[in-house]
């Protein structure tokens, strides 16, 4: 068994010996610099513990981690892209380094450049994990057109909300410790467990940073807060408060998240006082302790010795507990 | 076997049984617009006649000619939108009708489409199949990134251009081949000559677009001609014209090519007479017909009977012969 520390440099190692610039430069350059940013590697981190969890060999899943983590930079190259987000990881996003046709095509090209990492290696179990990445891929589209088509919309629910973020965030975590688990040939019961552990982490993760959004110490934090309230982002927090508050708080918060001030920081204090008197913090804090045990649940039903289980329960904690 | 024409009725029909629209609307509306602005379905009508020429049944191969056109498609929709063509096939392109961010997105998807077509049943070749695909899906790619080199370089040589267009046209073509052939469970060295005549098919085929683009009749072409000219696009009329013309001649082309005049019908004219006085046209009539001689070659190689291969022949002299 590895510790998560060894998980951690496990993947960093990987990502430092491989060569992604090949011909032509304009088009291999970019995927490069995007995977150079780093980031926090948690998907294919995800990927080789749920291996190693099952007593799988980490060098046949390695691949595999990178083309997850491949997949997951293409989107937020694209995101980037669709939302003309300029800066990523304290560096400028690729369609502001390059330009935007650059983007679109070395995004395609690393689409495909994480197919070309799943197929490495032949497995006996190659046809079902390849079946359930283009399931994901295609699940993480759905997400972000939902949460495209949310912006024009004044009547999205906290379910919507929570399927949107499902399909958004959770199922890439799912997906990653689901793809580890196969490659390990476990049985289809504890990788129905350990999927529903990573949707449950998933949630809860995307709600950690909808609070940190509003919460998080900018020191510590490291990003300006208050973004998601400035861009009328309709987050849990928002639709939470839409849910508890009275008919004069929700009309006050639907005004106010239909401006854009040039200074919103009159506008963010307003909220975040309708926030607190609603006590959404603790409400979303008290939902993510919720969404935490019950992965934690899911994990414990994993027909596999707790101590091995250790590193799953780090990242998790890592993950939910965060300040950043 | 198959004739020719039932071959196309089949990949019509393929196309007409199939729901590409699914929830979120505004994610997969646009990708079935897209394959429903039909086009010649060149590539699985190829794919489906490898298959049959090695004596296969083309219900194996049935969703990879799907899988091959919806990449096909994708790479069109992502290309409108780079290029920012307002118009295919006599339809407002997808960026147009709706807007760049669904065609970023609902392009990604569509090029996870054709996974999941590849993906929907096993076969002994299938890893083969799988890696065939990626490569090619990469090679496409880069392609398009030389294409767009080649607008700000005045260095482009006939080699590199010959190099760009097997990326961007002619891999696809050979590939879809192989594909079929592989489904068909066909010798290797059978295969290799049927990609060569894939590569030779599709490296006409371009030239042939080349050449219509200029010489086309507008009425039978259907669409404007001296586009290329106009845009100042180097095809193989403009780089074969360099090459042979005088000091003179190649200044004022390199001089005409650097022009975008509001009313291009005196340029288009005076490119026109350069290459009429260097007999361009025919010059790259014969290169055609070499090309066509060379794919002719490596078909007569495949050991099948020779009439099991009139429907590869028949595209072959429809793609090389067309006036459209």
């Amino acid at each position: 068994m590895y510790t998560l520390e060894e998980l951690f440099k496990k993947v960093q190692s990987l990502f430092e010996n491989e060569e992604f610039v090949s011909e032509p430069k304009r088009l291999y350059e970019p995927i490069a610099y995007t995977l150079s940013l780093g980031g926090k590697r948690i998907r294919p981190t995800l990927l080789l513990a749920a291996t190693d969890l099952f007593g799988g060999d980490i060098e046949d899943a390695a691949h595999a981690a990178i083309g997850v983590e491949t997949f997951h930079n293409f989107t937020l190259l694209h995101d980037d892209l669709m939302d003309k987000s300029p800066i990523r990881r304290g560096k400028p996003t690729v369609y502001r380094k390059w330009d935007e046709n650059t983007a679109i095509l070395s995004g395609d090209a690393m689409n495909i450049l994480a197919w070309r990492y799943f197929l490495k290696k032949p497995h006996v179990n190659l046809l079902e994990i390849l079946r359930t990445f283009e399931k994901t891929s295609m699940e993480i589209c759905e997400g972000q057109q939902y949460d495209m088509d949310f912006e024009t919309r004044d009547d999205v629910s906290i379910e919507e909300y929570m399927q949107m973020i499902r399909l958004k965030t959770a199922v890439l975590l799912a997906s990653a410790l689901k793809i580890g688990a196969l490659y390990a040939n476990a049985p289809s019961e504890d990788i129905e467990n350990l999927y529903n552990f990573g949707i449950a982490i998933g949630l809860a993760f995307q709600l950690r940073d909808d609070l940190l959004d509003a919460y998080g110490d900018v020191a510590t934090f490291g990003k300006e807060t208050g973004t998601d309230i400035k861009d009328n982002k309709k987050t849990i927090l928002y639709l939470t408060a839409l849910e508890k508050g009275d008919t004069e708080q929700r009309q006050k918060l639907r005004r106010l998240f239909s401006e854009t001030p040039n200074n919103p920081t009159g506008k963010i204090q307003e909220v975040l006082n309708i926030y607190a008197s609603l006590d959404i913090k603790s409400s979303i804090e008290k939902t993510i302790s919720e969404m935490h045990a019950t992965a934690e649940q899911s994990l414990l039903t994993i027909k596999r010795p707790e101590t091995n289980k250790t590193a799953l329960r780090q990242i998790a904690a890592k993950l939910l507990d965060r300040k950043v």
